[in-house]
């Protein structure tokens, strides 16, 4: 990565948006105005593109400073996966799974960076849950192994925000991890980054709550598309979140939450009363 | 209803599909050579509309002959709710649940009417589900009761297939009710027909395997939209599988399972190896 822990640890959040590696691509969708677009990100420049990064874009020549645009949660999938129980450091008592158990979250719990997470008014224990999200880029069923390496368009952060009362009783998590706004991500799609070994940590304002190595995830980003395409295609823009790591804690309003994960940058969202 | 159990019993499907009812509009979605669209389906013509039928759609003024199309699943989804445990005659041994009980399935998993239902290579023990389908026309948050009688567009036929063995042995039910194919609907949406005391009927190979009234809906369609809109937004062709009644039992390739609702039509789908 050429870029040690430290180094990342003390980068302020605008200079680890915009901060250049190598080889690597940082896609964003943004609202100006009335234009809502995709971009490539430049340093403090946002370049706008005619479709989707998945579709071969072309950019239109245009192009706005960072701070002129809106930024908006990075894709827009149809479809968003999401894996339980994948870090170690998660599993408390629980036995490893033998296989990815995923769960589904619906396009309405999308969320951009900087938007509120809202509190349902009959909630009363909301999560953050700091996550590593793959955004599939190639049609993908029945993948082999490389076949699904290859269907990694790029990664961005998400945040699988999580009633866990509801989570315990209700049959299905539909609404503990489905209810409007319970799936930020952001604030950019890293395109061309190994997401093999990278630092992820959340914090609690301003607190690190998390912090884990993506490289002890359970099931790495092409295990979890390759066993989720035996069942379901994915499609460009599809979203899955691969879990989250350690212990987490509930939420009230007015608290801000930040999932950064090295080479990505900081996703951030204030918690408010729904 | 003007139309006796045992008249449309004995009813030919195409007969079931094309009869009208008073103020009931009968909407599809076809397609025909490179033309996708929406259309009002009136005896045997389709008549072409400009956009969605909730959107205030025009007529284009072209129209089709029934045979001329092929029929698609009515409205594209932007999420699929379905409830659990919703008829008393499902239950078994278990207690009717306080309130709606629901969980998501993709929109990867639609299927057009006289498509197949895929078994996947590893699925052992693949229900059908017969179920009315409802079909919401507004966006809506937190909706009163009266704002989720009105958020109701239409009905239509659902078949909410599902994997007995992986929904009792995974974590959740992503793959048990969502893998390709297992949410089969159409073949109409009925806009304007009272969808509170119809006869749900399933045949699997002409061979009647469920059968009962919409009026025994543990919560019916208003209750669970009111429910579900207090934690997800609601929007215009999102719809939501009601439940099913009765038993199920296994399929296998070369079965046809046909979902018949009383005013709607039937929902006919062969089962292939996937």
């Amino acid at each position: 990565m050429g870029m040690t822990r430290r180094a990342f640890a003390c980068m302020p959040a605008a200079a680890a948006l915009t901060h250049g590696l190598v080889g690597v691509t940082r896609y964003v969708r943004f609202r100006r105005g009335n234009l809502t677009a995709y971009g490539i990100l430049d340093g403090e420049t946002v370049r706008e593109l005619r479709g989707a990064p998945f579709q071969a874009a072309e950019p239109t020549g245009v192009s706005f400073r960072l701070g002129e645009v809106k930024l908006l949660c990075p894709c827009e999938p149809r479809k968003i996966l999401a894996v339980a129980l994948n870090y170690k450091s998660h599993l408390g008592d629980r036995k490893p799974p033998a296989q990815p158990e995923l769960f589904w979250k619906p396009v309405s719990a999308l969320q951009n960076p900087e938007d509120p997470i809202l509190i349902p008014t009959d909630a009363h224990n909301v999560h953050y849950e700091g996550e590593l999200v793959l955004v599939i880029g190639r049609r993908v069923r029945n993948a082999t192994a490389e076949q699904a390496r290859e269907a990694v368009f790029g990664v961005t952060c998400g945040n699988d925000v999580s009633e866990r009362d509801w989570q315990k009783n209700d049959i299905q998590w539909w609404r503990a991890k489905g209810a409007d706004t319970f799936a930020p991500m952001g604030p950019v799609i890293a395109s061309g980054l190994d997401y093999g070994r990278l630092r992820l940590r959340t914090r609690l304002n301003g607190k690190v709550v998390q912090e884990q190595s993506t490289a002890d995830l359970l099931f790495d980003g092409p295990a979890i598309v390759r066993f989720a395409s035996r069942y379901v295609t994915l499609e460009p823009g599809d979203v899955i979140f691969t879990g989250t790591p350690g212990t987490t804690q509930a939420v009230k309003p007015g608290d801000v939450v930040e999932v950064e994960i090295e080479g990505i940058g900081v996703l951030r969202n204030p918690v408010k009363a729904g």
